[in-house]
């Protein structure tokens, strides 16, 4: 390790480790394999209590807010100054991993036992915080805690959101005894911190240990449907045709050369499907969701333009029609740039490979970033994967990441 | 009209479309409009009992067979000549049209009355079929009836064929009373006349009447699947996506190429899915149906050849796989050229515009002819539309068509 102006501590692996396996026990599916925590499930419930305990256990004041997003605070000498807060997220999409989100808020306590266990206790406070239903499966929209919190949305909102099993947001947090007192963005931290796993290739790609996230792409989706004729397939000439199959096989073509033509775009189609949806029949209609990211907000909307534009003189051309249609909209976030440098430099005293990069996910980060400076750190996730049992990150990883943590966090509370 | 060599007879188009709209009360779909007789539905068999009772009120000789086929004998005035067989069938698709299948059946019946009206008794008799489960909507494979009749599929077989909704084949034939005894087959015709709705757009679009039909067309299934990786849409680079989605969108776009590229060649893909199917999820499957037609079975293997040769290529130089899994294989057919001369002949005689064609679709006529020869008339579908409430043919066009087949089976009976 080289030279270090930092001081010679470090998180306790086995200590974080046996947190998140404990948690990974919550919401396991032993048949299919990775946890099911959907916000304000039981098992979400079973979950926050098991984290609020440890939290109380190392005697941290633990508050839940009116959209249920619990803040345990770790005072400081200096009472009067904001907090710091790190945090993520204890849910999970269904089959997930037992990284994504978890690692940040374990980690989160993991730095307040290794401040405690060598008697540090900093000028500035700090907050660990679960965001609550970050992932947005069984509630609409994602990151609706972290959202709320900060004033992006409004709480009637949220406690109004329907899941897709028919509940109420509102009823179910109070279910699950998680309708807290406290006003949503009550506590205003001085800065926020996030670690979590990158859940793409990009770190283990370069053999990079740690990345300090600069900046977070906007997304859009769209439902994208072409509209043409449904014919039989064996008795219709190709001239006569007005496939929409085909058409949006073009479009979805030319989705990925736009995002060759314009650097730093990406565009994805996940799901598809035919109308009727018959194999001897010509589809009259095909409908996909197309997801559009760019880091930089005037990339993004002309790249969307772009994309419009072809897939518009794609369907004219074959004498068809498109339509696009709009069901989400999240902006281009870039982070505080002290934070970022902070992350770096501390990666590197630290003797860890690190590289400035660009968070392709949405997190809670984001949202905080209205209301304080804000920053995250990356750490490598095998093969990319992640909302799936395999997601996976080296114990060495975790270890370096949490150290990467414990130290920022000094450093922005001393 | 020109002058011609035929009787100055005609069908009474007024008994037929009455007994057209009576047959498509039954299964009749207020709510969504159109037909659903499955085959050995309930309604299945209120149709059949409706036909039944029909032919036996023209004194037919009705039998039934071990696959449920009706055959209604019209006898001769030489008994020992084997008789013309005209048919169809009356099983249709959910939700289908009134005349596709059913105008051949009943038109065959009209064709007995008009004869019956006349005084006329032919020298060689002649029977009407009704072939079982031609649609293949509820029992794989379609054309079952005729292709058992035909040869072509052990009768145990086709008993034990299971139901889309789990019923087996031989229950469902017992249950609706339709088990006959006559062993499929045993009345073997001196040749077999189909006529059918075209269920595609080439005579509207020619403006011509009657189709004599030629030939038709070989079809092949395959079920295609590209195999790729699952990432995050928002985290993957362009350069490290293995996008089962986009590979899919190439060889779509590849198989219309080739159809283009060899006169005669049909491709189609009515369905397809991508999994695991989330908008942020790059698929790391796409599987898709491929429906190959065309008249001549060299072309049509070397066109398959050719699509299976691309596709691969295509899926290895974006480093993924794929696999092309036979589902369905009918080899084209060439009708019987006396037969389609005839069917020319006669539609010329009556005045009537004509053009030899190649069915896209497949018909019972084309598993008769194994043992047989057989041709086929067909007449306008407005707009191509078929397997569709909206199915229709202007009645002008069915009265033009049976009178073509009632010429046709006075000179074949004569």
């Amino acid at each position: 390790m080289p030279s270090s102006t930092l001081p010679a501590i470090s998180i306790d692996l086995d200590r974080l480790m046996a947190d998140i396996e404990q948690l990974a026990l919550i919401g396991h599916q032993p048949d299919v394999g990775g946890n099911s925590r959907l916000a304000l499930s039981d098992a979400d419930r079973t979950g926050r209590d098991t984290v609020v305990r440890w939290m109380q256990g190392l005697q941290l004041d633990v508050s839940i807010d009116q959209i249920g997003n619990i803040i345990a605070v770790c005072p400081g000498t200096e009472p009067q100054l904001a907090p710091l807060m790190v945090g993520s997220h204890i849910d999970t999409v269904a089959n997930g991993g037992k990284y994504d989100g978890n690692y940040g808020v374990l980690a989160g306590l993991e730095v307040v036992r290794t401040l405690r266990a060598h008697g540090i206790k900093p000028r500035r406070g700090f907050a660990v915080a679960v965001f609550t239903n970050e992932e947005g499966v069984r509630f609409a929209p994602n990151m609706m805690g972290s959202l709320v919190y900060a004033g992006g949305m409004a709480l009637a909102d949220a406690l109004a959101a329907v899941a897709t099993d028919g509940a109420r947001f509102g009823d179910e947090l109070e279910r699950i005894g998680y309708s807290g007192t406290l006003p949503c963005g009550a506590i205003r931290p001085s800065a926020y911190l996030e670690l979590h796993v990158e859940q793409g290739p990009i770190l283990e790609h370069e053999g990079v240990t740690i990345g300090a996230v600069a900046d977070l792409q906007g997304i859009v989706w769209h439902t994208v449907t072409v509209r043409g004729q449904a014919n039989h397939a064996g008795t219709t000439p190709l001239a006569l045709r007005k496939d929409a199959g085909l058409v949006a096989a073009a479009i979805l073509t030319e989705s990925r050369r736009v995002a060759e033509e314009i650097p730093g775009l990406l565009a994805t189609c996940g799901s598809i499907a035919f109308l009727p949806g018959l194999a001897n029949v010509i589809p009259r209609e095909a409908q996909f969701m197309l997801d559009v990211r760019c880091t930089d907000e005037a990339t993004l909307r002309r790249g969307l333009a772009l994309l419009e534009a072809r897939a518009h003189a794609i369907a004219a051309a074959a004498g068809l029609t498109v339509s696009f249609e709009k069901v989400a909209w999240h902006e281009p976030v870039v982070f505080d740039a002290k934070i970022v440098d902070l992350v770096e430099e501390t990666a590197r005293q630290l003797g860890l490979s690190v590289r400035r990069m660009t968070s392709g996910a949405g997190h809670d980060a984001q949202m905080l970033a209205r209301v304080c400076p804000a920053g995250m750190i990356f750490v490598p996730s095998v093969g990319g994967i992640s909302h799936n049992p395999h997601e996976f990150t080296a114990p060495a990883d975790l270890e370096a990441g949490a150290n990467v943590l414990l130290h920022s966090v000094l450093q922005l509370t001393k």
